[in-house]
């Protein structure tokens, strides 16, 4: 653990990069954040391609710069394209982010998931309750909203990030990511994110984005791109009526906010 | 049918205590759908989940309180889901809502249809065009808009929920909604509503957080269900330039609006 | 090519005829666009419907008054689906519309688009390298998004018109359209649409539309649906603020052009 993260972390130079980039990224999500998270990454700076079955995942992660892979609508057949897209994006030395919604809800989901942590993702984000039980402890969720706080989802991620040698990222009313060694608590964001769907899905994307920026720097990928998240959603909620006005405007911000803007509102502190 | 409804109804009340339960009601809906109902349901205060493969289907209805299920975009995969998660939820004891999407277009949804009324919904939720052909006589609707007026399915509904022993509710420009014996209009919304794409989608997923609030009381629930989207419709439309705009509205009114003020836009009538 | 196609194009006029058909379009499109396509649709006076599975597909073809046909989330279901209602589009005389987002990419989607151009679509809508590349020529694009400037696919898309025997429509900031003989530029539009994911897949459902409605004109047809998308898209673009309200000014004034506002807002040159 660094003693003045801030300083050595570059949120908004990373924003920067990624729009002077605007990476390509394979993103195999599910069916109610496809459009959402589209829409996140082009407002955004970045180039989401949504290509999921068997018969081309796997070379469509060789031509992108990331891949990200969320298994909230999980079927057998996507099933099939994720574990061949993360495989080809292993192959090709490719960073892959994944997202592992509700796995500890039904048995298949938990066995999915147990076969995505073998192909070693780069970085795992999920809910508090997500990655508590990923760490194997035992988790308060039920569907896909967290049950916990993400305080209590701490001690397990950094296990988690050592047992799996990846970067960890709990989001939640205040962000927490780790890579086992280092750690950092993301400040900012609006009380209204919860009650949008996907946005944790969208997010997921735009960590692909940014570890396809920066493929050699998980960590500060995945702050960067918690950092945004937490900068355009503090802009869009202030004068937001309800989830619907601040859906429309953290679009907007998201494409408005500047590198100095999110490094002005992000707040990125030592854990 | 009792002489006045109104009284004996309280959707507001009814508001209330489904955002206090916040239920986790589990969605097998169409792909046009799968993100504007999960906006709805966050933003009216439920927690959805759309979980529909055969593989953990019908484990995932025993842990939500409600089921929905909407074949708008069905395929054999999705109709077995719902097959396995009706049939859960049944014996599980919780209910579940049908929406017979277009159900007369094509013969591969007729025979869909039935096999779903045969697992018996506690409530069907269509347009007036589908509950006439779902009681077996001849509707005009070609493909999924309505063709009929709601008055027009009135009889058909009663006979509908009479055979099933369910409840059945035709939306529209009046809705209307019969256990076979009580019958209630429900009158409010905004002419934009047809103009957004899958609100009566987004709205049987709202039944389905209602009937997981008070199961014993389906007919109530539903009622209660279409007087929130009935009053947000409403107070969306007061100011909305076209269809984009309301949509943004309407998500917030549906997280803005009190039971106070359901009770006092929406107005639930004698049939 | 006419002297003036200005004066015997009427695209505010085809409008018109639209709204007053209100055309039952089929639409077989992908997961990121289902729900935007639906909105445009809608917004602007058609009936869609998202009806894809093998078991109808066919079937609903013979039903619809034009289908449309966008391979962005293609799978072996879909797939099949597609073909079996391009062949009763055929069969019934109705046209279809294809859409072959990012065909280059993989060797699937190769196949799967050479399949798709044997069954004779009506109307080929496309970004530059997609074009550019169905045309056998050497393309830019990597992903989703096009590499390639309209101007350097002018060419190939008068050489896949004549050899295709249909209309070729190129999008982007400035959209041409040829039949082989006929070719106009369409102007118009925002520079925010690209940063909307799928504009450009809801444009192909709303060709859908206006073929549906003039289904002996295609070319008009196509020339019509683009400058309405021109037009509103001018109108939306001139106070919205970032992407996410440009989206819902894009709606509300698809709803909201006349057909006189189209015809003052769009420009069709000789191209």
């Amino acid at each position: 653990m660094t003693d003045e993260p801030v300083k050595t972390l570059k949120p908004g130079a990373l924003l920067a990069a990624m729009r002077q980039k605007n990476p390509l990224v394979q993103n195999i999500t599910n069916f109610v954040a496809m459009n959402i998270s589209a829409n996140v990454m082009l407002a955004a700076g970045a180039s989401p391609a949504m290509v999921h079955c068997p018969e081309e995942a796997g070379e469509f992660a060789t031509i992108a710069a990331a891949l990200t892979v969320n298994i909230g609508t999980i079927s057998p057949d996507f099933f099939d394209g994720m574990k061949m897209a993360a495989t080809a994006a292993n192959a090709a030395g490719k960073p892959w982010v994944l997202d592992p919604v509700a796995h500890f809800a039904t048995a298949y989901r938990r066995a999915a998931v147990a076969e995505l942590l073998a192909l070693k993702p780069t970085v795992i984000r999920g809910n508090a309750s997500e990655i508590i039980s990923l760490a194997g402890e035992h988790a308060m969720g039920q569907g896909v909203d967290s049950g916990d706080s993400v305080a209590s989802a701490e001690a397990a991620a950094r296990a988690l990030a050592i047992r799996q040698g990846c970067v960890v990222a709990v989001t939640g009313e205040r962000d927490f990511v780790t890579d086992g060694d280092r750690a950092v608590h993301v400040l900012g964001g609006s009380k209204m994110m919860p009650r949008v769907t996907a946005l944790g899905c969208s997010l997921t994307c735009i960590v692909g984005a940014y570890v396809a920026t920066v493929p050699d720097e998980p960590f500060e990928a995945t702050v960067g791109a918690l950092a945004l998240f937490a900068a355009a959603g503090d802009l869009a909620g202030r004068d937001a009526f309800g989830p619907g006005s601040f859906a429309v405007r953290f679009l907007d911000f998201l494409a408005d906010v500047t590198p100095d803007a999110v490094d002005a509102v992000a707040r990125v502190v030592p854990a």
